[in-house]
């Protein structure tokens, strides 16, 4: 019998995404998003909701372009930051020390120290009630050589991305590895007798 | 300096979340989904990519409902599993002996023993590419009571969502605590000598 929490927005996992953009007059700026997701494979897209009231907001609109900066566990209070003040009253790559690199890929600027960087292009804004979604076409990802795996992509364990609890606020780290998607299910679909790589 | 590792959905962390619906002739149905996040704070709304061909989406349309149901770790394999077959073919909650109840929210079904569900009606349909995204407003969430902090919200450390990693297919549990939002970044906004609750 579960307990009714009323119409919140109560999800788990969210994430700790820094969204880079450029304002009116060019000045590269940068705020926290919890709000957003991975939405098409192909193209490849994600999307982040935003006020439109946010300073970001109408820069990302008339660049047409936002990056995603995932700051691994050690910029917490950094990341954290970026999503408490805004960028019409303070330069937050100056207060915390950070450094913005202008992306060449897209008309936006990410944050040089966080590990994983989306490229977008924005190509859709979806109008849903206080929040606006941007779709951006990812167009490049771009990381630190020593968070990839064997393979070359990035690993979770290394990257240490965030993890935004929304409501009570917490953030947490991303724990150990519990098993490989599409493998550990074949159990169901094969019986326990099976061997799966 | 960064590798550029080309135009993929190289996001982390991304959700495990079992979405549920009704297909045509009322049988419950649950699959996986790691293209999501929370989208809009009010009205409340989650957003869910899918693609069109799968079992789940004419039934999601013809309700006009889905929920989230988000398992814990210890549900890994049996989420795992949702995401590879087809509710076509098989049904789901028989092979892996979970539980689907119907939701009196909203007409859609969710799996008794994960620990946090979102109950939404669908609201927006959103084409981005291969994937449609599915907008819900979230009318109302439920979770165990056992998985409740001391103000009644979900916490994290007891709901042991599942953190899905892109392309290289891992899933993670999540770690521990790193600190609290909306907190950890005032030490920027005042000085370090301040101290914050």
């Amino acid at each position: 019998m579960k307990v009714s929490l009323g119409a919140k927005t109560l999800a788990q996992p969210t994430p700790v995404w820094v969204i880079g953009s450029y304002d009116a007059k060019g000045k590269p700026n940068v705020m926290t998003a919890a709000w957003g997701g991975i939405c098409c494979s192909q193209p490849p897209c994600v999307a982040v909701s935003l006020r439109e009231e946010r300073y970001s907001y109408p820069g990302i609109v008339q660049h047409r372009a936002f990056t995603v900066s995932i700051p691994s566990k050690a910029y917490a209070a950094q990341a954290d930051y970026f999503g408490i003040v805004s960028g019409k009253d303070v330069d937050k790559f100056k207060v915390t020390g950070l450094t913005p690199v202008g992306s060449t890929v897209v008309d936006a600027p990410y944050v040089a120290e966080f590990p994983l960087v989306l490229e977008c292009v924005l190509v859709q804004t979806v109008t849903l009630g206080i929040h606006i979604q941007l779709v951006g076409e990812i167009l490049d990802v771009k990381a630190d050589a020593d968070v990839l795996d064997d393979k070359g992509y990035p690993d979770a364990a290394k990257v240490q991305p965030l993890i935004f609890t929304p409501i009570n606020k917490s953030y947490h780290s991303i724990g150990d590895q519990v098993g490989m998607a599409f493998s550990m299910g074949l159990t169901f679909r094969d019986g326990p007798g099976k061997k799966h790589p």
